[in-house]
């Protein structure tokens, strides 16, 4: 005899809808019958460059211990962004992607009856964690795109534990300037966590753009996480970190799994950061290909949101679930946005020249322009 | 202005004490002042025999796709699973590490209000996991170290969701026959879910052990968890799965995160599954290394649990955990098992034949026989 086991989940949890990766390569070659090599995939904001040797050195090293589990504190990792950021061991927490860090921050400190901050057009997976723990998501309408973080502050109740915000943001690329983020946090009770996602910080190029590594020994309560998914190109071995006030960082190492974050991805964070050539070549990479991508969609007479991050989001017009589908047809695949409130958007990660340039002829052929 | 954040976080989470992992041979290594190559660490019942080729070349090949976000539905390794025990896609979920999988089961499932059943001297996971989601954890008394299967299914009450039981259990080395689990399942109420942790059921030999597989048809409540981590040699790398009704996958797919499984764990899992020759020669090693360690346990005079994993545990006739530290200072590694009710014994996997011997003459040497 069976029985109704979705039922038996918890309330958040059965009204969950998963994240909706980028679609995988080999799924669309499954699907359309095209050969891998034939497809570009700008659809997951992957850095295009392809991985660092000295990562691969690195991961070629700590093959021969792949019996053994992890180090749970991943104390070698640890010490390098201690050095290389400046904050203390016990400041930092590690995850399985920042995606695990997003999580913990949820797990820890949200529950049904208390509320979850976060911006219109912002990544799903702030609505997904709020969700799966049951709190309520209290989601604030977005100013040309991007964050408004005085309404933000507005939003924020005696029931409020966390407010997430992304800067940039994805999938809009949109930033706010530091002033901005000093008078909001100014107005956050200091009891109220503020998640700063700086997933894309990398490839902001403005000299004057906020860091939240600079507001950390002022704000105790702000929760800055970041990735090596992207600029640093790890995306398939999942690392991402947090650094906050040492309490913080104890509650999500008390949540956290043991083993987290697997060896390799360990051996390989470290290299990773090490290697400011590969840093520096992917930033300037993206730089060339966002202006490629922004001039080749104005000629297509598309409006474009301006980008700090590695993509860029382009209003085709229409209903873009069918331009997406004609993309992939012509075997290129980018993401369609209409879950994040943005259905004549497409996300556009830069890829390679020749990437952008196929996407660009692509989108002019289905467009028929 | 600072707070007091640990009294932000959820009750459960403020009295959770995180998982105790065994000691890195890096650690012992910086602490005591010792060479890593000189330390035998027989405290992970990790498989002593290191990686198999066919696991390093799947490695291999996989690594030009670095910077790529892995499969998040891990259809390749689904599939694999699919072809060598004959379940449906959709009856699996795949997890970083088991450990992930007993965690997603418990934040689906278990809350605040509702009662989790498992063994006293049971992985320590179970009761972290319930803590964790607020849940009160129901532990039931062990009979002769092991599961009592029919004290559990007493124990379960209207507000029970999960009970996780395991053959054989960790850190005991204790099982159950076929016939005491069918007697307990049948009498599971339909809407309880019933956990079988296998993490070690490769290492069994006996002809007529339980294989909770064979059951997966008849009870739609039970979810069998098995992991890679242990006989398939793949520790670091962190790959785990469950199979189950599709019902209960679909949620724990809900509740998972989306890329939860890196690329190379994926890739190195495939090849793993196909690897027999790794699977048997880890199966005959630790059956010669097993007869080893009770020999030598028995010369010494000291007591030990029969077990059926590649783990054993000795009662040191003592406080076990001054033994612990003398073993330390020979480089050798254990596992204390206080904090599992346990303070008289000591976890030993097993390891190569020098290292088990390494160990029972470290042991002699700190008790002074």
């Amino acid at each position: 005899m069976s029985c109704d086991f979705l039922s038996l989940a918890l309330p958040g949890v059965q009204k969950l809808s998963p994240y909706v990766p980028g679609k995988p390569v080999e799924e669309l070659a499954r699907e359309f019958g095209l050969k891998p090599e034939d497809i570009v995939k700008l659809a997951s904001n992957e850095n295009p460059l392809g991985p660092a040797p000295s990562v691969l050195k690195a991961v070629q090293q700590a093959l021969p211990e792949l019996t053994r589990y992890p180090d749970g504190n991943g104390f070698t990792l640890k010490q390098a962004l201690s050095e290389r950021f400046g904050f203390e061991l016990s400041m930092i927490t590690l995850g399985n992607g920042s995606n695990d860090i997003l999580e913990l921050l949820g797990r820890a400190f949200a529950s049904p009856g208390t509320e979850v901050v976060f911006s219109e057009h912002a990544f799903a997976v702030y609505p997904i964690v709020t969700q799966a723990v049951g709190a309520t998501p209290v989601q604030v309408p977005a100013r040309n795109w991007g964050h408004d973080l005085e309404a933000m502050a507005a939003a924020i109740t005696p029931a409020t534990r966390l407010v997430f915000i992304a800067n940039p943001n994805n999938p809009t690329g949109t930033w706010f300037e530091q002033a901005e983020f000093e008078a909001f946090m100014a107005r956050v009770p200091a009891n109220v966590l503020v998640v700063l996602d700086e997933a894309y910080t990398e490839y902001v190029v403005a000299d004057d753009a906020l860091n939240g590594f600079d507001h950390i020994a002022r704000c105790p309560n702000l929760i800055v996480c970041r990735t090596l998914s992207k600029a640093y190109g790890l995306a398939a071995l999942r690392v991402g970190y947090c650094i906050s006030h040492p309490q913080v960082a104890d509650v999500l190492n008390r949540v956290r799994q043991p083993f987290n974050v697997n060896s390799l991805a360990l051996a390989a964070a470290v290299a990773a950061l090490a290697d400011q050539a590969y840093l520096d070549e992917s930033r300037k990479l993206n730089q060339q290909g966002m202006r490629q991508l922004e001039a080749g969609l104005t000629r297509l007479g598309l409006e474009w949101i301006p980008s700090r991050g590695n993509f860029i989001a382009v209003d085709v017009g229409q209903d873009a679930a069918p331009v997406y589908q004609g993309l992939l047809q012509a075997g290129v695949i980018v993401r369609p946005v209409a879950g994040y409130g943005m259905p004549h958007h497409l996300r556009v990660s830069v890829g390679l020249e020749h990437e952008n340039q196929r996407f660009l002829e692509a989108l002019a052929g289905v467009l028929g322009r």
